[in-house]
């Protein structure tokens, strides 16, 4: 990790609490402008995200953003690059959320088969929530994966990570089989999954997500058979 | 199957060259108007094909397409409801492509577990051509998928068929398992198959589309082993 990290990224990896030990860094290159730790940040964050929730985030612009929240359009360019760096954090900020909730859903068995079951449900399962309770916000996450935004590609990668953890620990155990590589496996099983995880991929799959991660789990978990 | 079949599946079928015994029927319900048979609906399919091929289906009314082919607007309606229904014939006709090379690929070899490995691949290289050489018609697949049009449903439940079928093939053998109940396994294929059979989805794995086919065939023969 260096310092020419994207400031959204950053402000991504302070929000998940990883960042202490950085926060000396007075300025950020990048997106993100102003000191990392100021609390103006966080009240432009939550204001936009306020508004983004409300009146969308596409026809909004950073003009409307500042009248509305209160604060210069100056003032918000201070710290923030343009609205996409706004929108960056917001989407990371949700799609954390969704981390977070299949973090705990794997937490919560000690099996490694029933962790894979649960990692795909909860996944699906807190995605559409963001969709259908929270659909201007789910608009950003959208955006983010067609201009394939960094706050997606790390989301994504922390997926991935999850899963080679859940794989390792099954191979542990001898619940899943062990000739096949392990990358290979992880990555033909993060396939499988994608479309259900993406949030762009997903507005065109609701018809299956009743069915879809029982089903799609139980055909993974027969591929992993010892 | 009855005569109230929607117009453009019923002309579907019949490029599909299952209609020779329905030939008698002289006027068609729904989409599509006047003799079946007649050959100006294949004139102005043609045509229209060419059109879309070169300036976009979008963006194109009955009017232009009237103008750009030589027939009147008047004449053209006497045999489609609407460019809608012009459009579902040569999207059943591109679909219509797709599932004949991949049949070609299924049938090229006895063994089933090839079958489906040549059947994901075939199907994703004749999409993609689709997608790269005629992208304008690609566009016509994408809004077809978009609002569930009858030629993307048929080509779903098609290739539904065709997997059924190697999976049957593959339980004879004893190549396949026979514990999980075959409706089961052939929608979680599916389902896995889905993202790179669908044209709406596939635009959105183009990333993947080189290496995915082959990994998805390993993982899925993973769980089909007995």
């Amino acid at each position: 990790m260096t310092i020419s990290l994207n400031g959204h990224l950053l402000c991504y990896l302070k929000t998940r609490g990883k960042l202490s030990d950085m926060k000396k860094t007075n300025t950020i290159p990048g997106a993100a402008r102003g000191p990392v730790d100021h609390e103006v940040r966080d009240q432009i964050v939550a204001a936009a995200t306020a508004h983004f929730r409300l009146y969308g985030y596409e026809k909004t612009t950073v003009s409307d953003l500042a009248k509305a929240i209160g604060f210069s359009k100056a003032y918000i360019y201070k710290f923030f690059e343009s609205k996409q760096a706004i929108g960056e954090l917001i989407c990371a900020n949700c799609l954390g959320e969704i981390e977070t909730v299949v973090k705990a859903a794997i937490d919560g068995t000690n099996r490694p088969p029933e962790k894979l079951r649960r990692m795909l449900k909860a996944a699906v399962e807190s995605s559409l929530r963001l969709f259908f309770e929270d659909r201007k916000l789910y608009d950003i996450a959208a955006s983010a994966a067609t201009e394939r935004w960094e706050a997606v590609r790390a989301y994504e990668e922390h997926m991935q990570a999850m899963l080679q953890d859940v794989l390792r620990q099954g191979r542990e155990t001898e619940e899943f089989e062990r000739k096949t590589p392990l990358d290979e496996t992880a990555t033909a099983i993060y396939l499988v999954m994608r479309p259900y995880l993406n949030p762009l991929l997903l507005q065109y799959n609701l018809d299956y997500t009743d069915d879809a991660p029982a089903q799609l789990s139980s055909l993974v978990l027969r591929s992993l058979s010892p």
